[in-house]
């Protein structure tokens, strides 16, 4: 991987960052996605004290190996630094891990219900496991490996009294996994409100759906789109 | 129809996606509206990969025929054109069809529960069908004859975990229905939270307020309010 | 009454349309609050077409005398202007009337539960009374005085599927009644989604706190506060 | 302690009000934060009239002593300063107060349910006790003092029909405690609304949790993010 590849790699996790406040998943300092090094040396994590809104650049990205140890870039590093560390040693397939306090996904997470796939977005999902052994911060290797036994195989997991974390094959579709995830929370949750029976798709019906719109293209429209709304006009060029 | 009655005609369909987003109604690169062609040709859509804010101008729609070839017109085209080709040949009637994927239509789509007249919008419809055979795209002629089906002669259908479609005898007329439709099942969606008996108007008596409130005069005044919010002051005349 | 005072009432009249939208009642070109003339020849309404949230001065509002009649001013008349002068008419105390679209007064009006003095605002009132014979418009002198018999004596009245209308002895007071209605009801009807017990405190308690906080004083602060909030910065002497 | 130091110190507390309001705890010129003198004068509190996002400065509090005299500034004193003398003399501990009418927390003064540590900022709580013996404004001393003796060694009292006082070893921690116990309420009362049966963390999980998250450092980092999002770019020094 060249330096311009890997420049234009981190200025999408700084921009996935962007996105996840955008869609209201930010919690003032708290948050960050990772993405796995390309050239096989650790991470590139968010540094810490600044919102995920705040993550204007490359700048305000830095690299740690699996143990932790800041290797490039400047700043202070999350605690929770193990939650990425742990589910990318343990997860080959996977490029890029998100962590966030979204709403409704903390709330589910304080729950035994399975996650139907009710609304666009519900159909994503096969039910994410939930981590209820504890409440504490991922501040652990321990932790951290017990958080990722717990995701296994699966897309996301909710942390109870805590938040969410979300992985994805690239950047981008880490990012759309966790605005799914919350959405189709919030859709499960608001049905519920209501008190009214619910229907959903038989799982054939939703995994076809999937299929169609779990799409390299599709993830792409929206991330372009939401690009757009974070782009200054005065710095676009397409 | 002149050119200058067409050029009027995608004018008022380009700043119909936007007061549709306006409303809350979009969904990133999601959602459209078509117009039947005035010269019989086929239908006016919006193009693929620009949300329904984004539509500026009559270069962001283009012309399909009934069997989804784009006869005028760049841009790609929506996957899920079938909504819209297969409504407008079922139903004479139609001059306008919607397709978003608004909240509370959306959940509500994966319930059996009819529509009350609950609030001044849900005055303005009887029980809308739901589709919910499949939660799959509408991509197929096939398909989008199966969602003309169920629509029949109604203003709406509901699709299960997927969204809602609108139709109308004008641009303005579709684009208040959806955005009517949406407030209705808010309103009973909420009443139902609450666990309180709900109470509504007689069939006679909601109807009467439909004739009152659904006339050319109130749509036009809702919607010259709505086009005032988006058009920038300086391009204003009237 | 002076010019100079007509006018300060005229202004204050028109910035009460303003704050209403500012507190999210307005409903695109719906909702309306009027004055009693204070030289007897009618009252003072907004002018139909244009959002509460877009009447900018007097030259927005007109005088009609209490037969429907434009008698100074221009613009079209709203439909419902017998909601203003029955209400007028019936009840000599009172010198200004609003009325919204609001959402959860609207729907409350769908219910036959009484309002309970839960927060703040719910002390200000008692049980609002419900307007639940018709959904209709009112449009004629008849159902006018209908409304206002159902009113009575009360600060408010509920409209089944339709909005409320809420009144007060100054334009500043009527506007904080319609306020302070919405904000009860919203508390009672979010309290009742919980499912948990309520408790609220015993009438002489209400009454009491009612006496502390709807005072010409706290009603001025308010008023002053939210008229802050919609003057332009350049605009403001105090 | 020094001017400068003081000066500091009115600053910090004037920001507090700001950053209430910027979490939606603000009620038009409702809601105050307090400060005890660091000489032991009394209390420094905004001036009454001004909405807690209108406190622009240190111009906008003044000292009162605990009987209620200003004796410093300028400005008209707000009717409930007891909340604030009463609390700060019977707690030598506490340093900050605050009184707000936050939504959630208000309704949730109108039950008897214990405040259950779910979601990340429920961990940060006992169950704080509720004022329910009446709904009146905190005018006088003998009220002032009720208001203590219900609070005890606790963080925060829930007022019914009212709001919710919260207290802090510094206007920081006072400040988070206030933005936590809100998110704390909304994340319970959301759970209920659902009807799923709640899980949470055990007691000494949560308090685990309550020590890693309530520290001196967190809550610096967060006061530093919300002090970024009020501070104009152009008086940004750091």
């Amino acid at each position: 991987m060249t330096t311009v590849e890997l420049e234009a790699g981190l200025d999408e996790l700084a921009l996935a960052h962007r996105i996840l406040a955008y869609e209201g998943q930010g919690d003032r300092t708290s948050g960050h996605v990772s993405w796995r090094d390309p050239a096989g040396r650790g991470l590139w994590l968010k540094r810490a004290r600044i919102g995920m809104d705040e993550v204007a650049s490359r700048a305000d990205l830095h690299l740690i190996d699996f143990d932790g140890n800041v290797i490039a870039g400047t700043g202070e590093r999350h605690h929770e630094w193990p939650i990425h560390a742990e589910i990318l040693r343990s997860r080959p397939d996977v490029m890029a891990v998100g962590h966030t306090h979204a709403f409704y996904s903390q709330i589910f997470a304080s729950t035994d219900e399975p996650l139907r796939p009710i609304g666009k977005e519900g159909v994503w999902f096969d039910d994410p496991p939930k981590f209820q052994d504890t409440c504490s911060l991922i501040r652990t290797p321990e932790l951290g490996r017990a958080l990722a036994a717990t995701l296994g195989s699966n897309d996301a997991v909710f942390l109870m009294s805590h938040g969410l974390a979300f992985v994805g094959s690239t950047i981008r579709e880490c990012t759309l996994v966790g605005i799914y995830l919350e959405a189709a929370v919030r859709a499960q949750v608001t049905i519920a409100m209501t008190g009214f029976r619910a229907r959903w798709p038989d799982p054939d019906d939703a995994k076809a759906k999937r299929a169609q719109t779990r799409t390299t293209g599709g993830i792409n429209n929206y991330w372009d789109y939401l690009a757009r709304k974070l782009t200054p006009a005065s710095e676009r060029t397409g």
